[in-house]
């Protein structure tokens, strides 16, 4: 039955919604049928946008609905669970924004319903989706970089303060899931350890915080994420043995580039303490041309294919977890000044 | 007697040997007397660039001329202490490369040395006469910023390993001497702790670390020092309450940017979970032209100011050990897996 | 009456009708009532996108509908006249998509018609409506830059072939209206000559063009547009007596930059041949913030308040046809291989 | 003999002459002897740069030296002519700064005289040995672009005026000679006219004009050149059928960069005026490994070769005289307007 649509109910229509039903909208495989959204002017701004689709202030309506199969859940992080376990109770496929739960045991909790309820459960984990991010993996997987040392993230900007939880919750699922996606699904590298050290300018949650992830041997991840820097900055170097890449995805033009540089170290001479043989080699640039589908589009229909065809998407329930796991790590270690919490 | 020019024996005539030549050879106060380098194939280069200037092999020499008033120091770090020493004990002013000395029992040695001899040791920490420091240093003096929040400082490339220390000891004394003057001068404020971590991908030194420094209230500063990077980065963000700055130390037309682009957070309101009153605010941009002159070059004539003079540098024997401190207390952060290390 | 709402009806729903659409959509005082478009496929398009807006394929049934109040002409140049006389002898005003028309006379008669019928007749000039251009030009209006000496403007791209007409009267007529509107509105600068050299690379129609305006005075404007450039430029130098700019408007953060620098020369000594006095001067740069309102919305306000209050618009028919005639100037130019044509 | 030095005279030690001191000095093939300059204070800066160098007041004394057996001219340009003549006929290889003389006249004296006395006479166009150039010219010359569409320079900065002559003569030359060297050399594309617009904001030469180059068939140059813009500028598009490339030549990492992008398009329906089949392609971006040598050395060491050895160097009289005539032309279209100047 693949030719069939899927009729999606979204719920929630503020700052993320509206891109969510205008992707779920243009299909060809989904429609929306439905929205729900509790704040008045956010449901005014709905009937202006997209008059002809029906929107109500109650969630419940939306899960409750026959005529919807699958719940599109844009709401704050603190709700996720609640109405990700109602609507897959009520027999629905589920999609949720990042982060799937504020916590490991609600997230487990909804990978173990959906399991048994054999709903789909997935997670907007946008940025796997992305052509940068498709490009990079496929590289790392290919060995075209060589063994990876190092990821160093940077994503910071002056960015909207969360008003209940701190900026590791808000920003690092991106950078978390794209390590996942690039390091973890394509070589395996497995994270062992966890460490976060952050600040607080303003109020009770941090709004400054740079994460540490230790995998096995000597690969090492950074991430500074920052809602209180002068310009947007979202860039992601990893180094490889034989190559090395940066990817700005601020760029329009170049947002991956691939450098032809590598470090070659000789054995080292026990006799001296100054014989280093060291050799550098520096080559061309690439910038590879990469899909330039909308990568929210492409989630869009990978999660009509999971729900129509039963085609596992690249960001599933695990995959939530697994990230929800890393967050609740740094926070963790983001209380004890940065010590190292095992994974 | 400020009329006279300041004799100079440089020690080094390797990477950054002929640098310091050239600079004190430029005058107006200092000249070249004398060079000494161990190196057969050094000395040739000196003979070829500079024919009119007596090279030696044998350090020794130069320390004993009584030409020479002054002794500069361009050699590997372990040599520091002991060439140092050497020349202050004849009687000569000594400017060293950065960093002092490996340890601080060896940098306080020197420090203490030079004060009852009554010598000027200083050490080439260049960056603090650049127009860039000076003029940042002067905006956070001034209050133009506000209070300052943090500093995020990225010192990356394709850089030579050096054979006998890591990545820290090369590269983040110049991380830590620009705070150690932005903010330690200027508002005073005062490191409380320091973390490091990193890793090492060629042989035993770390070729990357991510320090940082934690001082008094919520202010915090992070360091990237990395000698395998496809791009040259030399980026620093401050964050002050009015205003933010970025120095790009690569641009060559606008390096350093002023952002009028700050968050102001109104009182949380307590009954509610949601209400966090965050407003934004950004307005123009400035680029502020910078004294151009060659900080090298004003390094020089600072040293000839205070031995001539006695006028004091800002970079002296305080600064030199206060420098190592940190490089001893991240070092110990380094073995520790990143524990906070308190100074 | 300023509490009406403008009735509008779109003829053309191909490459920038949907953005007018959403514009004049978004109100608060114009609304979309109809839509006609030839092509059933972008028909298609629009039922997808508004399904609530009445679509049909008939331009003629859209001008003659009584309650639409203004027709917003989208379609290819070489329809402009006939659609605009037609909706403006219905007694419509009219919006006309940029440039006004293919020749001086059709331009013409159609200024004289709306004249005559008391209708508005504005074109979508809508650089004049960007925070950028209203930036520069209030900068230029209150002697920043001091005398204007030049205009630089670089306009190119891999850009859409049009079938019908060369680059120049594509892509030019933006810098034209900048021109007329920075120079000539705010200092009074009247163009005198212009000449235009270009070559086509694939049949008849130029792609690329350089055009030179030469005003009384030292004053030159010169214009490079092109279709076929691997990367896309917009950027304008203004060069004044007193300060510089420069606009990328592909810049997201700092699309204008003031700088403050400039020449300043002397009394040339006469009796020596090398005797030049010239002094540089360079300071601060400045990126000024923009009003960053989406330049289309703007003028789409604009086109309300003049239809509904007679507050006459920047981009009006003597406007229209001003620019216009600068084109078919720089025609006749490139057609005599670059000879300047007087104004 | 190929093993021997070829002894160097430079007369002229201002802007540009230490530079060829120090490139010259350097070798291996060539040495510098002696260096004439008139005026006082720039013999004092040799005298303290270079101590080790003779250096005299009076050219004719370095050109009349028995042990220099080559004359390097680095002075202002009306002096040339004569300075050149003299050294040949003195039987001296000699060197001259760009562009070799001020009028086609005196340029093909020169390069006459030097063919009759079997001397060499080249011309320091110091770009044809950048790295850039000759793998812009292997990319040509390989047919890795296609067929060359145009090629548009930019060459403008905030630039020391020149006392005697226009922005055209002073700037103009870099373009030309690369123009001449990519175009003319590797695909044997002839310059047919050539047309300058230019203006003088500071007394009577012309400190903007622009340059249209036009070849056989559809191939047009176009060059910028400025001493009045607020940023330092040198690009260089070069759009071929097949491939494009930017030459940003102030970028320190990619200043070559290569778009797989190109337009084709395809056979025009002759039936309908709107059909046209044009198809855009876009893919890569590589920016190709540079060989990183300075070419002034490089271009000293073929001039030493050319001394030596008779190897034909690449800016020979000939190469001198082209440019001078390109250059010629040009001031003729100046002061016609812009009228086209056939070559």
């Amino acid at each position: 039955m693949t030719a069939a649509q899927l009729r999606i109910g979204v719920i929630g229509y503020g700052y993320w919604g509206p891109n969510l039903v205008r992707n779920f909208a243009a299909g060809p495989r989904t429609r929306v049928v439905a929205i729900a959204e509790s704040v008045p002017a956010r449901r005014q701004a709905a009937a202006v946008a997209v008059p002809h689709i029906r929107c109500v202030a109650d969630a419940a309506a939306v899960i409750a609905d026959p005529e919807v199969d699958a719940v599109v859940i844009a709401t704050p992080l603190f709700t996720h669970h609640g109405l990700a376990r109602a609507a897959l109770e009520a027999g629905k496929h589920v999609l949720v924004e990042k982060p799937l739960a504020p916590s490991v045991a609600e997230a487990e909790e909804l990978a173990g319903l959906a399991a048994r309820a054999g709903r789909v459960l997935m997670i907007d984990h946008t940025f796997v989706y992305t052509g940068a991010v498709r490009k990079i993996a496929s590289l790392i997987a290919g060995g075209e970089l060589g063994r990876v040392l190092y990821l160093d993230s940077v994503r910071i900007n002056l960015g909207l303060f969360q008003p209940d939880y701190n900026v590791i919750w808000d920003l690092a699922p991106h950078d978390l899931t794209i390590i996942d996606f690039v390091l973890g699904k394509t070589v395996g590298a497995t994270a062992r350890w966890i460490s976060a050290i952050g600040v607080s300018h303003y109020g009770r949650h941090e709004n400054l915080a740079y994460l540490t992830v230790g995998f096995d041997g000597d690969l090492l991840a950074h991430i500074h994420v920052n809602w209180v820097a002068p310009v947007k900055t979202r860039r992601m170097i990893i180094a490889g043995s034989k190559k090395m890449l940066v990817w700005d995805d601020t760029s329009p033009v170049e947002p991956v580039k691939i450098y032809e540089s590598s470090v070659d170290v000789k054995a080292i001479d026990k006799e001296s303490a100054y014989a280093l043989n060291v050799q550098y080699r520096s080559g061309d640039i690439t910038s590879p041309k990469l899909d330039g589908r909308e990568a929210l589009s492409v989630m869009a229909q990978a999660f009509a294919a999971e729900c129509l065809d039963g085609k596992a998407s690249d960001s599933g329930a695990a995959v939530g977890v697994r990230i929800v796991r890393l967050l609740a790590a740094a926070q963790r270690s983001l209380e004890q000044q940065g010590a190292r919490v095992a994974l």
